[in-house]
């Protein structure tokens, strides 16, 4: 166990990533504290921190056994995750007597709130430090609940998560400080008389409990926004985690009690409900009094259910949406086609931040490869998405597994729709036989057959990408701007080298509220966001109604109480 | 007609007044550019501005008139008014096809978001200064609309509104400008590789358009926080007056528009919808897809209507409360009576921040003029509130007329519930014989009996006050949590010189999230709060989801487009 540390203690030990994190979401540059190299970590790297074998060994340890929490109210024990790469984990959790753990919750919130924002700001950015140490333990987890390949598991799951966590630290407690100071003096004049005077003490409050509700593909990219952003703005946090997704975020409550507890605060302020299977947790907890914050990644459907029904709460929630990239004309062939390869690979497209729609011109495209047609550059897509993934290895370590078997079932049905430019392969993992590694769909659709329609203007979640076949950029800009408020988008892509296509697309992005990632061919690719700098989603069309992160983000997640009095006679002597 | 200002010119002339403001919302320290002395105006006074004689006549050249605003759309005229005083105002506002309006209010908006956020302040700055100069015309019109007596409709509907809606002006422009900076540069180290390096723009987008709906008692100081909140954030706004109310905030959307034409921008950006006598617009407007923000004013049932079913849009809702005063002790009797005498006199208590409840323990308080029975602070305080409005002038100066004849029944009910211990009295106004005014009623109920709890724990909006008599203080804080908690409320008073019972009226105050105003025995009254220092509500208790004006308050009403692109060759060399 690791000894106690006062508030003041953690507060200096952070206080510079803190400082540089509130300095960096103003300017908006790259930076990070936690590096995304594995073998930063272990000995020789991050202190104190598991190495490689290390944390295989930590996350071996888990496996077939109860996850202790030693939380309040645990009336059972629950198992509900299966690997997609087929491992057996066999981890039971705790399942939670609500109305005994909220309680407990909201008994720890009031010397929580005591604390201030700094303190809890430190106290977060502890719990960040021991989740980065165990990195490599976290890698293993979010692996082998997501699918993701091991390199995207430990970098997505790990230091990116974590900056997004530390970014709503950062958030939080700007919003905080800058709602008022702790004190302020109010002299008003009134004339020749006695001016008024009152002295006025700012507390921040939290709203209560926030709930967060986690996904099954990101558990800690998606979950940790929300959790350090009630958590850093004073209230406790109830972690529901996707019941195919449990030991991510079991592993942060767990970390984040130990923290809680070595410095000095009740450690349920943090704590896990996993549910049973079928159980269907969420709604009721999600209607509770008690809650007053949701964080939601998921379906449409339960977002929007959530939206309506959860009143008493204010529901930050990330949906279903169709990315689109539209395909004007470029001045780098090869780049576009093996930057658009490698966005519809990477974890078999099982991000909401995967192009779905590629809108081209019928006509074709100018190109520094000359005009190519249509089928062209359809062809020459599946073609580079066939080379990027033709060596299996190569293969298994961008695509990982297929998440569930929902997935698997759209990509057969997606074949059905139309011409098949590139079908769906499956890839043998010799290191997981379990696993379900299938490689993306490309389908030809005609944007102006109205029966095309359904299919590209519906969310089609995994490796399945729909070339559309457009009349001009003009109507790939129209059907882009419907898409988007019809159907939401992460993310929206373009190719163009033309500046009245530029204006075009970037108008349409700002109307309609969408992230734009213009002409990439190197090295960033479009469903990537970095913390600190990029947002994830606008949190203005249907896929999204919030950003991670941003201050709309953090600012409803507290209250500021003022107490005034009058200057004792005492003090204005 | 003003002549046309660029806004390079309305920046350099606004910018000291925004920079103040901005400081004083972190400082929260007493400040207001708007004087409030009603002699402060005219020719000696603020430059440009109407002087007591020239703003009566303008209001009365408004009377019996159309008002015209040159809105497109307009399908009709419509006349709803009747002033509280029984003045007949016979003014005729513009009636407008909706379908037509929002779509120029639609129309506008690109310009206005590509102006950016300080052009915006900026014209935001020049309406409130164009408004202020006219703050006489707004007195009458605030006064023959809400009932408010002279001096209270020209300070609260005048410079204190006024403030409001700068305050308003100051955080959106904060919350835009630290969200992000125009462009960034990102550029991520690859070890050896070369960087990969991205060039970034950032656009503040407006949601849509924001609705707001005005309430019939202050319909400047509650309608301008939203109004430019949303149009500092780059939306259009759509006004709909209270249809008993439609005056001040018509004069507000003219002056507005023609702000915006001089400044070359298009006038619909301010848009007003008056309505028929019970159209009841609201309902249609508040789920129109056009309308992404709302702000309200007014009755609870309405207010969860709002939140409930419009889904499309961010609801910022200010609603029914109960305002409780716990009476545990003082050093100062006389000054508490008279200041409570004030509090619940001050425009015949029709404000949402009047004290409702006074909680006093059964078994009485101890004062610095010996222990005072139940009986007797009962007495005492009703021979206070009869003092002070004993002279008929004075009366009519505070109490101002009644609101509406709702307002008049609820005072004769209340009468009915309990013991009187101050009967209402009817006061005549010589200069305006039509006129109710009424004294505020004081009844006695006991906190103990389950029958009156259906008083007390529902709003009586208007001049009434129960004196509930408790077992203790400790029943009074937990009544009063309990008040706060199940019936929210914009204010807590609370006396007492016991430093245990301070820190429970505290605690309550903290965890129930609601303002608390401490040992008022001068001139600051429970219900009054001034701009840039105190909070208006907390937003956590059910009398309201807003404060007027925090971050949480404008955050939401715009978001951050980011287009992102490979830094070119050339820019790299």
């Amino acid at each position: 166990m690791t000894a106690g540390l006062t508030t003041a203690q953690l507060t200096e030990k952070h206080q510079p990533t803190l400082d540089q994190a509130l300095a960096t979401i103003r300017s908006r540059g790259y930076w990070s504290p936690y590096p995304e190299h594995p073998k930063a970590y272990g000995a020789d790297g991050v202190p104190g921190s598991l190495g490689a074998e290390e944390g295989h060994a930590a996350f071996e340890a888990l496996r077939g056994k109860r996850f202790e929490l030693d939380q309040p109210g645990t009336d059972g024990w629950t198992a509900t995750e299966s690997s997609p790469y087929g491992l057996e984990l066999g981890i039971e959790y705790p399942h939670a007597d609500v109305d005994v753990l909220l309680a407990a919750q909201r008994a720890a919130m009031p010397a929580w709130r005591d604390a201030g924002p700094r303190a809890r700001a430190a106290v977060c950015l502890e719990i960040l430090a021991r989740i980065n140490a165990r990195t490599h333990e976290f890698a293993h987890a979010v692996m082998h609940t997501s699918g993701q390949a091991f390199m995207m598991a430990f970098q997505a799951g790990g230091p990116h998560a974590q900056d997004r966590g530390l970014e709503a630290v950062a958030y939080a407690y700007a919003a905080q400080t800058e709602a008022a100071p702790p004190e302020a003096e109010w002299v008003k004049p009134q004339g020749k008389r006695e001016p008024l005077e009152l002295r006025k003490a700012f507390t921040t409050v939290p709203r209560g409990i926030g709930l967060v509700i986690g996904c099954n593909t990101f558990p800690t990219w998606n979950g940790f926004p929300g959790l350090f952003a009630s958590l850093a703005t004073g209230n406790a946090v109830l972690v529901k985690p996707h019941p195919r997704a449990v030991l991510p975020l079991a592993l942060t409550v767990r970390i984040a009690r130990e923290v809680l507890r070595d410095a000095g605060f009740a450690p349920d302020l943090v704590a896990l409900a996993a549910e049973r299977q079928d159980e269907g947790i969420a709604k009721t907890l999600a209607v509770r009094p008690e809650i007053r914050v949701i964080d939601y990644t998921g379906s449409t459907a339960f977002g929007d259910w959530l939206e309506t029904n959860a009143r008493q709460a204010q529901v930050f929630t990330e949906k279903a949406g169709v990315n689109t990239v539209v395909v004007d004309s470029t001045d780098d062939y090869k780049g576009m086609l093996s930057n658009l390869a490698f966005s519809l690979s990477l974890y078999s497209g099982q991000m909401c931040t995967t192009p779905q729609n590629l809108l081209v011109p019928r006509e074709g495209i100018a190109t520094d490869a000359g005009h190519k047609s249509y089928d062209e550059v359809v062809a020459d897509l599946a073609g580079a998405v066939d080379k990027l993934l033709g060596d299996d290895a190569r293969a298994n370590a961008l695509l990982g597994a297929i998440v569930n078997d929902q997935v698997s079932a759209r990509i057969d049905a997606a074949a059905q729709l139309g011409e098949v430019a590139l079908a769906s392969r499956t890839v043998a993992n010799p290191d997981f036989p379990g696993a379900t590694v299938r490689t993306p769909v490309i389908v030809k659709l005609d944007g102006a057959k109205p029966d095309a329609e359904a299919a590209y203007l519906s969310e089609c979640f995994g490796p399945v990408a729909f070339a559309v076949a457009v009349d001009s950029t003009e109507a790939a800009v129209g059907l882009l701007r419907r898409t988007v408020r019809e159907k939401g988008a992460m993310t929206v892509g373009a190719y163009t080298t033309s500046p009245e296509a530029e204006r075009l697309i970037e108008e349409a992005c700002l109307e309609e509220c969408a992230q734009l990632s213009l002409n990439l061919t190197g090295g960033v690719y479009v469903n990537q966001t970095a913390a600190f700098s990029d947002y994830h989603g606008s949190g203005g069309n249907p896929a999204a109604n919030a950003v991670l992160c941003d201050s709309a983000f953090v600012a409803p997640r507290f209250r500021t109480v003022e107490v005034r009095r009058p200057v004792a006679p005492a003090a204005q002597a």
